[in-house]
């Protein structure tokens, strides 16, 4: 008798739920080897558009200039899409060399080291679109009840690149949060039952 | 032949990998709906701490009130925690009703549901409180060259309790980045191979 959904590859290895699962598992890797692509070059192009804007204004005959490290949040932005363009090529290049090779043992230590990593990335892209956006609004529209005045009419190039670099990196973290949940779909599976036949009592 | 990992219970509803599985989920279940009251009575005093705050001072003569509206980010924080109490409030509910009622079936469309909303929960936390740490900052040390003003030195019992509505934030946020990490196990074990025997090919 053998075990439901536990089947013996031809090879040596045994595969654990079937050529159907084996099939499914090779678009994953697929989508994720995409995914992992697309969000180093976005986050490069991000990085690239904040990181180099910059632009001077004379006012009054005073030259006053416009850089990405007069917002905090701007910097940060630029250092987690680095960060994040260099992750995503590591786990690309991981990715291809896995493809390559064939089949490679999945270990669980190796998931949770994939799963935590994209989970900070995540997080970490997620926290600088929502700080950027923040400090985007405040100089399009100002705070005037705290006397922070809008500076986007004074600086409109430098407001238009900075909001085409964080247009990139929302998809970026959108990206980040989709590959965090293939890679917990890649953990925790090691953990589950066979085929939803169980029933967990919760 | 039996199965490896996949046991049944005593009773008549199978349960699939044994009683050191089921003890470790009772296990992952109190720590879940712990985790649930803690994040909804966090969310509560980090909600009212926020919404409640005001300070009136006068300057040159002229009456000058620091409220949560001022800045954009403490509405999101107030609004986001808002929704993080209820909705912590009807998932600790849904999880007591589960123990008390025992064994439920637990569904593939039922976990796909608690998974998407624990991943909104969590990422809209972190960004809220990403963008209301920026708004604190902004206050706190203001920003020269944009001449957007320091405003804490002027109501600094206004930012003090904006600090400890934003510390209670950070806490919930945590709590939901964890129990999104709960959830994902609860729906991505039921797609996995028994007990970590088999070795897929990634």
């Amino acid at each position: 008798m053998s075990c439901p959904g536990v089947g013996v590859s031809p090879g040596t290895i045994p595969v654990y739920h079937g050529t159907t699962s084996m099939a499914s598992d090779r678009r994953v890797r697929v989508v994720e080897l995409i995914l992992r692509c697309l969000m180093c070059s976005l986050a490069v192009a991000a990085a690239v558009l904040v990181g180099t804007d910059s632009q001077v204004r004379e006012i009054f005959g005073i030259r006053k200039a416009a850089r990405f490290t007069d917002m905090k949040a701007l910097v940060f932005l630029v250092i987690a899409n680095g960060v994040a363009a260099s992750y995503s090529l590591i786990q690309a290049s991981r990715s291809i060399a896995s493809m390559i090779r064939g089949n490679v043992l999945f270990s669980k230590p190796l998931a949770w080291a994939i799963f935590s990593s994209d989970q900070v990335m995540a997080y970490v892209m997620v926290a600088a679109v929502a700080a950027s956006l923040q400090s985007a609004v405040l100089a399009k529209a100002g705070q005037p009840e705290l006397q922070w005045m809008k500076i986007c009419d004074l600086y409109e190039r430098f407001c238009t690149q900075v909001g085409e670099g964080i247009a990139c990196a929302v998809l970026v973290s959108i990206g980040a949060v989709a590959s965090s949940g293939i890679s917990a779909y890649g953990l925790f599976r090691l953990y589950g039952s066979s085929k939803g036949e169980a029933r967990p009592s919760w």
